[in-house]
């Protein structure tokens, strides 16, 4: 097979969101057997001005879905940030990785030369869809990942690199 | 430009290295800032069986050129793990990027199907390039990046999102 615009995108962030999925999975698991509240974990951040541990999981799920339409010119599904449970949390996930799903690999490969545009914050920011992938979406979705499992490691779920690599 | 496995890998990586210098750059400011000595940051940690800053770097760096140089067929160039300061973190970045810049891309395109062995602590780990490039280094590569960040961020380190993208 070779490297595509789908290749590197769709199948790729549906494992992350299937291993984020097994982590969230495992913060449950964990906080029931140390009588933790669920709600300190999903309130937990590294510094007081970070997102939280609810939201890095809420925007590692707009990044994987925000990626996916963009490269594939459909519109972005809006979710509500409502999630008040990990267990909410994993239908969020469950629901991204539902839309991606729905993005046959025809309607993103070739997408390297499409505009993008994107909101960030403040910010207009605009890409080629080659640029978006590899330079933004990607290393944003990652991020977000890894500091959703950092938030869990430093608050002692016993979670290690092969989870987070779904391996 | 086409999406490949050059520009899936080198100058992503470079510029992530990159962006990456610049955040240890900002730390060694910080500390001098608020008077906190460097190897504080340097030895410090999420939980106490995580790897220290200092160790996340280097391995961001050897994901990095690992990357590079399986994909390219050529031999994983070894670095001591000796650093002891930011500066000495910096330089491992720069010799880094240097080594990534001699592998010219049309080593690198093509490597979708090439053979790839890993040792990954006891285990050996196979792949063919493009499963390597975008399901282990890639987000290995994140992982460990994001990490060094969240380490700073965690100790008061004043950057953002836009340093980790060096935007």
């Amino acid at each position: 097979m070779s490297i595509s615009m789908y290749v590197a995108s769709s199948p790729r962030l549906i494992a992350q969101l299937k291993a984020l999925d097994a982590i969230l999975a495992k913060a449950a698991a964990h906080a029931e057997a140390k009588k933790i509240d669920p709600a300190v974990l999903l309130a937990s951040r590294l510094f007081p001005d970070m997102f939280a541990f609810t939201r890095q999981v809420q925007i590692a799920c707009d990044f994987a879905k925000g990626t996916v339409a963009r490269l594939a010119g459909v519109e972005v599904p809006s979710y509500a940030d409502n999630e008040q449970t990990l267990a909410e949390l994993q239908a969020r996930i469950a629901k991204t990785i539902a839309f991606i799903e729905t993005i046959p690999a025809v309607q993103i490969d070739g997408s390297e030369t499409r505009d993008i545009n994107v909101k960030a914050g403040p910010r207009e920011l605009q890409f080629k869809g080659l640029d978006y992938l590899i330079g933004y979406a990607l290393p944003n979705f990652y991020f977000h990942v890894t500091t959703a499992y950092n938030i869990l490691r430093h608050n002692g779920v016993e979670i290690g690199k092969r989870d987070y690599l779904g391996a």
